[in-house]
């Protein structure tokens, strides 16, 4: 809702601009519109590999809301004057303290009821340098058989997480684009 | 720039907010915080086939500012309520009258200075049925050779045109993900 004009501070109206076929919030003093638009977020998969030559994977339990409690992987919103890979390592590194490398664009999430877009990479951690942050109340690293699938904050991460464990058996990781509905829980088969 | 809250219609300050580690415009008196983040441009690169075999590629002149009278593949701003890919469809249609199916994500740019990320899909023209529109003062199919490489309206344009020639030679199209800096245009080596 929009409901003064972020220019002179009159009030805005709503109603479709010419040339235009949306309604938008207009200021009826200096005509300035108020266009609202789908954001991004970024995050990463941060894989690290044991010495015995296991693959874990890094979340993160959040200490924000939403979904205070559950786990994640890392991700946030891309902010202005950065790339989505600038992003997701930024982002990777306020939730968890890790640094991760060797970036691979891996899911695009159309996650339309919530006017986001959500971009995940596969990355690999270099250490096993991670720790809690304001934002994390545990960072811990899981192997698949471990993922706490119940207990997971978002369902793009849910299938972020359920294609790379399917790509992992079969060696083949590819890159997918779909849309994640606000039913999801409900329809997902778990696991 | 955000001078008035557009909750409250108070009087916005610049901060770093708790927990936070940017400066946002704020609501000093309803602590409203007014972010601002990148936005996504969609659009296609349409190829239309010809009874000979030859692909085309449909281009549009614009008849808007910025960059009025210059060449263009069809994009723009994504909207709420839509995923990238019927934002494509949506934006091509709207821009030169032409449906076009069988997408294919194709480019993916960080355009820092402008604080957008281009996302383009190829795809294909089913029928030869295309029309000047509002924002299009012309809308014509080009062959390879024939493109106004050095009346195109953004570097991005350029690029995603410039990779699908190469690409086609080869008959390898491969998704690409790069930033497009200011200086784009100084620094290209045209064609």
């Amino acid at each position: 809702m929009v409901n003064f004009c972020s220019q002179c501070g009159s009030t805005m109206t709503q109603n479709i601009p010419l040339r235009d076929n949306r309604l938008r919030f207009n200021c009826s003093n200096c005509d300035y519109i108020h266009y609202e638009n789908p954001k991004i977020v970024v995050g990463t998969l941060p894989v690290y590999k044991t010495n015995l030559g296991e693959d874990l994977v890094l979340l993160c339990k959040r200490n924000i809301e939403p979904r205070l409690g559950y786990w994640t992987l890392p991700a946030g919103f891309l902010e202005n004057g950065e790339s989505i890979l600038d992003g997701a390592i930024r982002e990777t590194y306020e939730e968890t303290m890790a640094n991760v490398s060797n970036l691979n664009l891996y899911c695009i999430f159309n996650v339309i009821h919530a006017n986001q877009i959500h971009i995940f990479f596969r990355s690999e951690m270099t250490d096993k340098i991670f720790s809690t942050t304001d934002e994390s109340s545990e960072v811990a690293l899981f192997s698949f058989g471990d993922i706490p699938w119940d207990e997971l904050a978002f369902p793009t991460v849910h299938k972020a997480l359920t294609n790379f464990k399917s790509d992992y058996k079969s060696g083949n990781f590819t890159l997918e684009m779909s849309d994640i509905n606000k039913d999801y829980w409900f329809t997902m088969n778990k696991k």
